[in-house]
């Protein structure tokens, strides 16, 4: 496996390289690109983790595995960027987030997959839980922003009190799903067992896992302190760094774990890392988050931009209209891959959302 | 039948209480509130009234029947509404009556059917159909709003013109699909036939029916003029009285017999009553209206806000990607009912459309 | 066959016409009218031509020559209407066309073929690779939109470069779908081979296509260098002419060929040209225009307006649920038809998109 990528590694050097720099007060935008670079090996660490214990514990607790320790570094930046109270960026890298994993960590998946096999196929099924609880999602970001721009007269508990209702609906809904999927309708969703065996112990992966988690959420801490500086330094609008930056460093463990369960045929695992990671986002993250800020004491409301939320809408369309046969091939991950793009290219010279 | 909803009927207390108060002049809340009130036990009676001729008739001229008594409580309030040219009302409560069944009725029906039953299921061609026609209906909706918000020099002649036609066309495609599922392609709709016997004569029956639709004539006349003064006691907007108030008054017979077709696994019932139910205001009542209005001389356009073309949008897309596959289970009626609470409380501090 | 269009053939001699009243400085409506007028036999000689060829050909490549040649039309009266620099008249037939093929085509297709045969069949593969590809579309439409509509600030370098990245994704997307459906996936795509036999030669197919595509190409030239005066005379607005009436005349080829194989139970065909036809207007028209537009100096951005996005989104919803499980009958015609309808009339008024 580390001969596959061997450059990736040898990034991990960026650790301690960013720790003293940090520590030395140097150059932001070198503590900037240093913690960005440590996150790659660190996110590739916790992938391959994952997948050693996904090994030990079955496909489905795996994915869900996968899912949760891919949006720990999220999590992480969006609670750091709250306490610096920059709650655009963090919506903004909510939604980046969700599209990254929609679009690009999926299509590449199926882009590459399929052009390793000639058609993939997966639980039609589960992708179309995903996707409602997308639509879901989607519903949950339109109403409030409706509401928002529609009234001038909204006030700021009006806000708060609807963004902590549809909060508290979604994550209802979350867990209600997981009910579903691992509780009352379980077997819907079994996958037949793999002849893959683990070459590390479940311990081995556990405790590198911790550490690579615990790493990742340093180098989070440095990323989000550097940040304004190295952009002004970098050229690069707030908007585009939470829309398209923050979510590519964030989501490199889903990436690689995604595109290597694509390659090896695993595409159930593939959408579990994906799709299962943007629901998450949108249904769980998102909401927490209304609940967090309002904790420490400075509130993120659950209104949206349009632009993001037609962002996420367009891809949950994509998304559903991709997965809802049960089967992926190559123009499939283009098309999603292509529509990244396009938004990506739209949102480069945003200044205001 | 009775032992099940003891609370509901002696509500029927309140038709001679409402009368009363609206002849001795009493107090408008007071009405509005027993108007209210009276309307819930007699839209239980057209609702086992029209599942007894449902028994007599079969599934889906039952299903019919139901859709059409269900709206007649909606259409007559619509009317009073419209003679005071209370036009924006009206809309509202369209609105409110298409997502209420499509979200609120579907949504607990599946949720209360699925948790009866592991998992439900009906034809999903029925369902493509009217989830085609909600299309439309949205179609309707949005290009009509989109084009009296784009122009600043639009005139009433073309607002009436472009309802007018709009409508129309809408009438005219409510009729085909009637005839494409009655007559020319029927033999798809068929469902099996059930082992249930009526209790009521059909003729007790069809009575009880007329006479539970004129008393609801009758209370929705009293609810409608209490309506302004008993909102500036209530404390609400009239726009979330007409989005979720006046459609779950105006829907509980729907309501209460979808929930118990589902409960007795009997999906395509229910989906006739409630999806169906939505296509018959979008497609037929709400054109209807607009040539009613124009007719009583307060002409009503078929221009939407975009709040209620979007709430529209949302819930159709929702039922399509539920209904799709043709079979149910609680976390979709979870789902629903989820989106439906979202929307509510984005309604709720809504001033202006 | 010429015999059962007796009608549209004698128009021909509207070719001569037009050129004389061209030369001879004629009344400007009169050179509109006439050219419009030889547009339609011509468009139903590249039919019958495009036909014939697909018998010596095949079905999958005979599409793919109708979809081409029956988009020479608007390619050309695109491209003169950007030399006189008229950007949004051309934006509009683009989208007026795409509409047009995908609700008034596909409609009275399925509406004609439909009435005739109870239920066609055809390729849900081939019809779902085409929605989604015209999802991508809406996409690429609504994003720039999106960012230009949201932007104060946004400068003509960067909707050039917006518009130019999001036109060259399109076209990799393009080609890299037919290499999907002719090339790597091939076999998904097979039809049946027909036992109909060509009655033209290859060599008289071609020649007749090419020399009727050139005249098409004149007549173009005459439509657009009339058009302004024209319009003035028939009081419609250039809005309402791009988006219903130049698409109208330009698919005249499409329209008859697609309703003749549709009649003819060959569904799959009249998908080819039909769906395949606005694909390759959204997917390669389109980004092809923003190229040749800068190279000819009246640049033409990819920022469609509101109610051009929403026009093409909603075609897109409604062909995608229609198509979606392979059958099409009289009633889904029906709605595509009323759909077209309900777009026409709330385009009728409109002054500015």
């Amino acid at each position: 496996m580390p001969r596959l990528r061997p450059s990736l590694d040898w990034l991990l050097v960026l650790v301690p390289v960013s720790i003293v720099l940090e520590l030395a007060g140097g150059n932001e935008l070198l503590i900037f690109l240093t913690a960005a670079g440590a996150i790659l090996p660190l996110a590739g660490l916790i992938g391959r983790s994952t997948e050693q214990l996904a090994l030990h514990t079955g496909p489905r607790v795996g994915g869900l595995i996968n899912a949760t320790f891919g949006n720990v570094t999220e999590l992480v930046i969006a609670f750091f960027l709250i306490l610096e109270d920059k709650t655009e960026i963090v919506k903004a890298s909510l939604t980046g987030s969700i599209i990254g994993n929609l679009l690009l960590v999926l299509g590449l998946s199926f882009l590459l997959g399929g052009l390793k096999h000639e058609e993939q196929t997966y639980n039609a099924r589960s992708a179309s839980i995903h996707a409602t609880s997308l639509v879901l999602a989607v519903t949950a970001l339109l109403m409030p922003a409706l509401f928002a721009h529609s009234q001038n007269t909204d006030t700021f508990i009006q806000r708060e009190v609807v963004s902590g209702t549809v909060a508290a609906v979604l994550i209802v809904l979350y867990v209600a799903a997981l009910v579903f999927t691992l509780v009352t309708h379980e077997h819907l969703f079994r996958t037949p067992s793999t002849d893959e065996h683990a070459t590390w112990s479940r311990n081995r992966a556990v405790w590198i896992l911790l550490a690579a988690t615990a790493l990742v959420a340093l180098e989070a801490e440095f990323l989000v302190s550097s940040l304004e500086p190295a952009l002004e330094d970098l050229g690069l609008s707030e908007f585009f760094v939470g829309l398209i930056v923050i979510p590519i460093i964030g989501n490199a463990a889903e990436h690689s774990s995604a595109i290597m369960f694509a390659l090896r045929n695993k595409v159930d695992v593939t959408l579990e890392i994906a799709i299962g990671s943007s629901t998450q986002i949108a249904l769980f993250v998102a909401p927490a988050l209304v609940f967090i800020s309002l904790f420490v004491g400075h509130p993120m409301d659950f209104v949206f931009s349009t632009f993001e939320v037609t962002a996420v809408a367009l891809s949950t369309v994509l998304v559903f209209m991709i997965s809802t046969d049960g089967r992926s091939n190559w123009l499939e991950g283009a098309q999603l891959t292509g529509a990244y793009v396009i938004m990506a290219v739209s949102f480069f010279f945003v200044e205001a959302l």
